[in-house]
């Protein structure tokens, strides 16, 4: 995490995005703490926020270039649930990039405490559902937060 | 209500429309009960099938006909909680149809407790979100249903 | 809308709390924009940070005082869709204080435009859903918040 | 999938239950599609109704037994994209019983197409959130739906 606020899109730093949200009544259930699904909302929000810092809107994406990010695997570990009122930092990291896809494995935090692991895998698909390849300058972008990429490990690590 | 199971898409009977849903987790919140933004899809459900028993399918009617019902106005009033595990009746009853709204009165119940009443008003538009007249044959079945239509108050009543 | 930037919660100012939040993908619904019911949530979020502003935790006031806040009435006006990406600004503004209710008019903007109007009665309610009686040091601190109040008039205004 | 029609609740045939629900505005996204978190929704239904049909009521279990099942890990592969007004049918198999989890394994189809396939590990936990052992009769009610078990061997098979 970032010794500085956060914005409201949250802050990238080593290559790990790192985005705030907090848990209302619309995010808990009768048992009293997160509905389970409801932690792949905030993972959305995060994965969101994350392009937006990059530059890239998904409406304008959408509208512009034709083309949407679909979610084609997630893998979810619930470890400790949050709670009403909860602040939770939502870290993502990019683990693949290929032509079409991404893979981001997505880590959800009160404080120090892992609630919940998320490893997420993308598809940029066309509005008709077909498979696309990324954008230029999106990969371009994203190849930046690769942990592999050289540019990363010079300069922000 | 009606004395016949209702079927998925529920009954009409009288002018009212009876449906049937489930509270199910994701519906409720900390607080143990039904989270009151949720009522309103139960509403809507409710709507949908409504018009799926005139034989107006949403889906079909957008992308044919390019054209949706947008909520102009919702009065809801929240009488007593529903909780995890109810099996709710939704009522509908169309009060008022104009040239491109039409109004609708919900009341949610279990058993014969009313639990919230809901009065919608809805409008026509198109794809743009401009208003437009409701398209003949949907106003045709719809006017079956006012309380004041001949038809109703000679067979059903 | 005050000049200086909103903290997560929002700030108070002149009587009026403003609260910002984002539309993602999970408000949206397959007509391209917010669906009706999430509006509340945005609103409840707003309240929530509100409250928060004012030194009051609901996780809190629900296990150490007990009691919670119930919609009693939620009156929403539609005039203009919101859409993905957007941000929002809620408003917030409390116009009556009763023993046991408050009411709140809630405004949604994007940018000058009103979206949504909300008009929404609340009550105090103990775990049981009884009415209870605001508790004073809650009571105190809304009551600056009327518009009414020589305090805020003085002051804030 | 059975030939006679489901109940609400679903049917139980050969070891696996199957469910219908229905795609509303309220699932679906600005993509024009079933967002990715509702899937889990889905499931969670139709899981909920297979414990119904056995006999047990989760409510029920939450006030008396003072017991949840809380989801420890979620896998979920999405094939392809459930629109607006699908019916979809999800089928559940439990395909290990512990002490205290449970695993099913979910596919949520529209007619013969296979949209999203589920892999869910439960754990049975205390109010607390501690994990408890699943209760004896819970037990035995479940046992009958693994596939090793001969009852369901010789007679659904």
């Amino acid at each position: 995490m970032t010794a500085v606020p956060l914005s409201r899109s949250g802050a990238i730093s080593g290559g790990t995005h790192a985005f705030l949200t907090r848990v209302y009544y619309e995010d808990t259930d009768a048992a009293g703490i997160v509905y389970y699904a409801n932690y792949l909302k905030f993972a959305e929000r995060a994965r969101t926020e994350l392009l937006r810092l990059l530059g890239f809107d998904q409406e304008r994406l959408r509208q512009e270039a034709g083309f949407a990010f679909a979610v084609r695997r997630c893998v979810a570990e619930y470890l400790m649930p949050a709670r009403l009122d909860d602040e939770l930092t939502v870290t993502s990291r990019l683990t693949a990039l290929g032509g079409a896809t991404l893979e981001v494995e997505q880590r959800i935090r009160r404080d120090a405490a892992e609630l919940v692991r998320l490893d997420v895998t993308l598809a940029c698909v066309a509005a008709s559902g077909r498979p696309v390849r990324l954008p230029r300058p999106l990969r371009a972008a994203l190849s930046q937060l690769l942990p592999t990429s050289p540019v990363v490990a010079h300069h922000a690590r």
